[in-house]
């Protein structure tokens, strides 16, 4: 049996949008497969009743406070005991659920992440990881996209261990190709950062930890022909994906879409994973749909089957022995 | 009287498309503006005649050598005395032209502008600009795009000073909105390098140096409703850029480009001014087609114009009297 955590007090929308998104996930998750619900439990069946569901379908956990976006994510989580984010990651943590997904506060989810999952042994830092499209019809793996900025490039070398083992799991693709994301093709070019990461991946791909090919300039990132997996750090990570999603919305309102820029479509990514910690957190729009919200408990449904924290922890293990 | 210097030798289709170029831009500059072409005499002479075009409106200056894509930049600027390059810089430098263009080797035009038009007496490091397109019609300026990488905080609030500059000068724009490139709106956020930069901008921007309006972040540089500047980092700038040309080159294959997207095309941008020198330098694209080098005499002839050389040279030395 799958449990797979639902803030249902999270997002812009909330409850209306992530129960209805919990609804539409019901036909689309595997037979013993099983969502949870955190929230006010009145307001959650209030919910339930409006789409006729069998709401004995769902495990409701109630709970009595909510993290609002303008509190401080520490002190909230800290605080609000009963709140629907933290509830959910204590139910995360004692094994009651097998992941967890919001759309609430960024900040909160992060804090218990990092603080209740914690981050897994030898992971210098966790990261937040997106997929954007190429035109040979699959995907590239970002990561960090913002989590962490002024990386140091041993935290990078390990976001290339990260991606590609996420990428071999949840994506389903054999020795993913892992690039460093750089303003040139060639081992010397770059910034002192990228540099320095570009060396260290390359002494762990001779290693055989993972299938390093080198730079990836952003020119290529969409044509899926150079990486599966890009490296970068957040600050740059983050730039790239808010680029994407302006020219994404000018595009949409300019009529000019097609199966390529739909791919931008943050209510098709299902999140942004949190990962290098120890059990499957995904994290959501504030402003998720629905639809959004389905593809969110998808794509948690799918990290927990993949088994992505035990192939980390194991990897992480492996690595370490090989210092 | 204007004299745009052209090196006729520089760029993948030279001299043809540089001559073309040249031909076309005819038409388009000022009665009292001239275009100087340096290179082989003969070879240009048999380009004009195909245009069938009055030679005499031209001046050509003959050499000898040409700077190759695969040599050394610096050695080669320095050996080859009678290239095409490293002579169109010693006429820029002895005022016999007001500005030189070539889509040559970025190299060598870099060593010329650095080492023989020297960089303006404050200016910590020059930078290269751009400029993309937005859906309220006007453009943003983009600087730095590639030239420095691990910018100081210093070099960044620099490049704010250019930007606005050039944006009044060039573009027409008057008090151009400034902003930094940032992941975040709020002051605090950012990174080490542009947490220093936002503070050192709002500084200067309360002496009255330029008007600073904040960060941008990079979902918003196409509305055009937040800054006609934004000043980011190389390593950030180029890959900016570079994800531009990636995406319009997909959305171009695909049929669905407009007017917003054309402005992305990079035959319309007219080069790329090298800032922060003594002298107007333009450089273009290895693959410049005519219509590229076209519209680069065109800019630089509009930087020439425009003064911004003695414009910037003024600011510095203000601003060194405002420390």
């Amino acid at each position: 049996m799958t449990r797979i955590g639902l803030d249902a007090m999270g997002g812009d929308f909330a409850p209306q949008a992530a129960v209805e998104g919990a609804v539409m996930a019901l036909n689309e998750i595997k037979a013993d497969s099983r969502i949870v619900l955190f929230g006010n439990k009145e307001a959650i069946i209030a919910e339930l009743e409006k789409h006729q569901v069998d709401q004995s379908r769902f495990d409701i956990v109630h709970t009595s406070e909510v993290i609002e976006m303008g509190d401080h994510p520490a002190q909230a989580f800290q605080k609000k005991t009963d709140s629907s984010i933290t509830v959910g990651f204590k139910y995360l943590a004692e094994g009651k659920i097998d992941g967890f997904a919001s759309a609430g506060s960024t900040g909160a989810m992060m804090v218990g992440s990092v603080h209740v999952i914690r981050v897994i042994d030898g992971v210098i830092r966790p990261t937040i990881a997106t997929a954007i499209p190429t035109i040979s019809k699959g995907k590239v793996l970002l990561l960090d996209i913002g989590l962490n900025v002024d990386c140091k490039p041993e935290v990078l070398e390990q976001y290339a261990l990260i991606g590609s083992i996420y990428a071999e799991s949840v994506y389903g693709i054999p020795s993913p190709r892992v690039a460093l994301l750089n303003i040139g093709e060639e081992e010397a070019k770059g910034n002192a950062q990228s540099k320095a990461a570009h060396l260290l991946m390359k002494e762990s791909a001779e290693k055989g930890l993972y299938n390093f090919v080198g730079n990836v300039e952003s020119s290529y990132l969409f044509t899926g022909k150079i990486c599966d997996v890009a490296v970068m750090d957040g600050f740059v990570g983050n730039t790239v994906l808010k680029l994407c999603e302006g020219l994404y919305a000018i595009n949409r309102k300019m009529g000019s879409v097609n199966q390529f820029w739909d791919g931008m479509n943050y209510e098709s990514a299902g999140g942004t994973p949190v990962l290098g910690i120890n059990a499957p957190v995904t994290i959501g729009h504030g402003k998720s749909t629905p639809l959004a919200i389905k593809n969110m408990i998808l794509s948690t449904e799918n990290t927990i089957l993949s088994q992505l924290t035990q192939k980390l922890k194991h990897a992480f293990k492996t690595e370490s022995s090989l210092q």
